[in-house]
């Protein structure tokens, strides 16, 4: 799509040199993100180094009439950063610029385009992290976390990444900049607004900068990995580690055909000798004052109570910071693997905790009866109620029918969500890819707030257009 | 202020015969809160027991333009619930009925109504808790709690009100009823609604039930009492105990003019035999696997370092929970016994933690310049970053005098504030009270967004008017 002239004469003559491009490589890299499934088609990248450049870039696009896509590390799966039709895209790769660690405030200011895995390693050496983690932390951005509501493996723990964030500069389409709660704890002055940009997409104004709070580093982790029969015994087992003395970091499953698909694909043993129904990963943090003889006597003894009472048929623990990553592996490796097997259609549903046997169930009853060429590989974050439920294309079925089929049986899973009232996009959000979904847990009445909102912050709809909501 | 006589016929085919009272004491009772500052006025005060008739009736209201008051256990400091100008009062106090505790999501919801202590009293039986807590806990309701986005003693620890809340039932001036979030940990499906309504002090939705999230209760809390010699002294106190290897449940801070008030308000002993010029309480969880002998090696350890560093100038641990209790009382009494002492002006201010040191040195020479006829009492929860800064009225002054002098002091105090990127109001809210100074906290384009908000859920501006922003 051509840019009006005045547009591209403006940026010429009043931004840096290299501030815009219109390179097809960079066209195809910058506009996409890992769903891949929308064909990227932007008229033009830029790249702000300041927070002035992006104020005086939308308020450009927005004398212009023209869309923009704010884009982070690009490794969102709901397309929410996909510019597909024409947008410029703002790309944060060069705002990436971190303050030091204020340690006695436990809190970094960064900008937007921050690495999620530098802000890590830059806190790391102060003994603090910013606790949000999952395994796309070498390329997602600090902005796009945080505009996404990011989720990952360590939410039981330290909840979602909206828990993280104590400041945020946004600048609205109009390009005024909104400096939001600073690095406050507590500020009860009115509307919060700093949580109306966290999770939306983009939608309704960009993050350049953001205050994060930090938290002390664990001490010393234990990673358990434990088979049991079935999703009824992990919930056993699940309601028995949230009641047990020792904080809980990670409670992850994972059924047979998933520990199969990662032991295949990345060469890794299966930790037992049998064959189990499904597997728990646990991690928690071990007592800092127990002494290394003896890990914490509370938690040996909850141990082997686990045991004596059958609630789970073989479990081990690891016995060193290289057992404990291959034991991760078998849990983090699961979606890279399902995908070396063929082409899966991916799901990311949470239901209320307490439905979770009853949802889990009825979910499998329903693919039986009613799309049993399926093989259901299911795994997540069950200690948030967070399932991923993948589908795999058979190897000798066609794409498109797959495809369609997969359509069907969404719309059977996805009333099944409803009916237990849970959503049908637990930590990988809206974006593109769900809008149709996006029905089954959401009402007419919230949608229409939805657009109250965006004509709030963007009566033309140029920021992020036709995410989340026409 | 008379009401329609067609409002009040519906109200008597449509609704309970006890639904609506106009009988003097009511209106006086439920028309203030505990500022006292607004004489209150309301025209009537309804007791919905019921969301389907918070539903209707608000939809009545909608139709008769008849401006609304949601209330709940008027405990609030900011006059967020005060019926000023003839208004219906909407109490929650018949809706306060509480669901069992799910003991497996760690769940239990409530209508509005429910009164803060008896959702404590109603978890622990199930060894889990709302872990918001604070002084007025016996009066407040989980609706207001919510809807002020209240703070206390442990938002160290846990965080505020807002982190405590999994799902809410709102009705909005229409009538219309959202379920937002349910009893989901996990639920990525655009804009976060449920965010708008927690701190919006009831200005664009009524919170009719609320889904809570429950934390196991702490195991063993040991409370310390240290006294200090200024406030330099806690911040580095208080970045050792950040450090330190267990949780930190509380930090709490009061200077000495503030224990000599509560001492002798309540009879108290003071627990050194030397004056200090600061004190600080710290409640720390014990690891759970130490035995009660040797009451966890680590804290022995850090606090031998304490005193041999020579950071505190004295100190002292509870040796009961009536001990416990009573160093409790030495914090929490502050606020109680001052106001015993004569009339206080109060002032509740949030800073960056790391800017605190500055702030209260630059504090002081401001009141000894500009203000020497104050004495300041200054408390509060430190280890937020929220001071609680109070000036007492001389017994020999007058009351108007004194409360315009303050109204001079608070300018000089907002504009430090500003200086410092710190609230004007932590915890307390805005309310009518604040409304004056929020502009030393928010800016115009803030202002201009909330009222963009109120448009979208009460274009007629009837629930709450005039709360938080005109």
């Amino acid at each position: 799509m051509a840019l009006p002239h005045e547009f591209l004469a403006v940026i010429k003559t009043a931004f840096p040199g290299d501030f815009l491009t219109q390179e097809q490589a960079e066209l195809d890299a910058y506009g996409r993100d890992w769903t891949k499934v929308f064909p990227p088609k932007p008229s033009a990248i830029v790249f702000p180094r300041t927070t002035d450049e992006v104020s005086r870039f939308l308020k450009l696009c927005s004398q212009q009439k023209i869309a923009v896509v704010p884009s982070g590390g690009r490794t969102g799966l709901s397309a929410g950063a996909v510019a597909a039709k024409g947008e410029v895209v703002l790309s944060f790769s060069k705002m990436n610029k971190m303050n030091p660690v204020d340690t006695l405030s436990q809190t970094v200011r960064v900008q937007a385009g921050a690495v999620t895995e530098a802000v890590h390693r830059h806190c790391e050496a102060h003994g603090v992290t910013w606790p949000v983690d999952f395994a796309s932390k070498g390329s997602s951005q600090v902005g796009g976390n945080i505009a996404t509501n990011a989720g990952g493996v360590k939410v039981i723990r330290y909840g979602m990444a909206r828990n993280w964030v104590l400041g945020l500069q946004v600048v609205t389409m109009n390009g005024e900049v909104l400096e939001l709660n600073g690095a406050l704890e507590k500020n009860n002055t009115g509307i919060d607004l700093r949580q109306l940009f966290i999770g939306s997409d983009g939608t309704l104004g960009v993050i350049t900068e953001a205050t994060l709070k930090l938290s002390r580093l664990p001490e010393h982790l234990d990673v358990f990995f434990f088979a049991l029969s079935d999703m009824s015994a992990v919930l056993k087992l699940f309601h028995r580690a949230r009641q047990a003395p020792f904080p809980l970091m990670a409670f992850e499953t994972l059924t047979r055909n998933c520990l199969e698909a990662v032991t295949s694909v990345r060469s890794l043993k299966d930790p037992f000798a049998e064959k189990h129904g499904v597997y728990v990963l646990m991690e928690v943090e071990r007592p800092s004052n127990s002494s290394p003889s003896s890990p914490g006597d509370a938690l040996d003894e909850w141990l082997t109570r686990l045991f004596e009472d059958g609630l789970v048929e073989d479990g081990t623990l690891a016995q060193s910071p290289r057992e404990a990553r291959d034991l991760w592996q078998l849990r983090e490796g699961v979606a890279e693997s399902i995908g070396h097997l063929g082409i899966p259609h991916k799901n990311d549903i949470a239901l209320p905790i307490s439905s979770l046997e009853a949802f889990v169930r009825e979910m499998y009853e329903m693919f039986e009866r009613r799309h049993s060429e399926f093989s259901i590989y299911l795994f997540g974050h069950i200690g948030d109620g967070n399932l991923h439920v993948n589908t795999l294309k058979p190897k000798d079925a066609e794409l498109a029918p797959f495809l369609a089929k997969c359509h069907e049986a969404d719309k059977d899973l996805f009333e099944l969500v409803k009916k237990y009232q849970g959503s049908i996009s637990a930590e990988h959000g809206i974006g593109l890819l769900k809008k149709e979904a996006l029905k089954y847990s959401r009402t007419p009445q919230e949608m229409e707030i939805f657009r109250g909102m965006k004509k709030v912050f963007d009566p033309a709809n140029l920021l992020n257009p036709g995410k989340i909501f026409d």
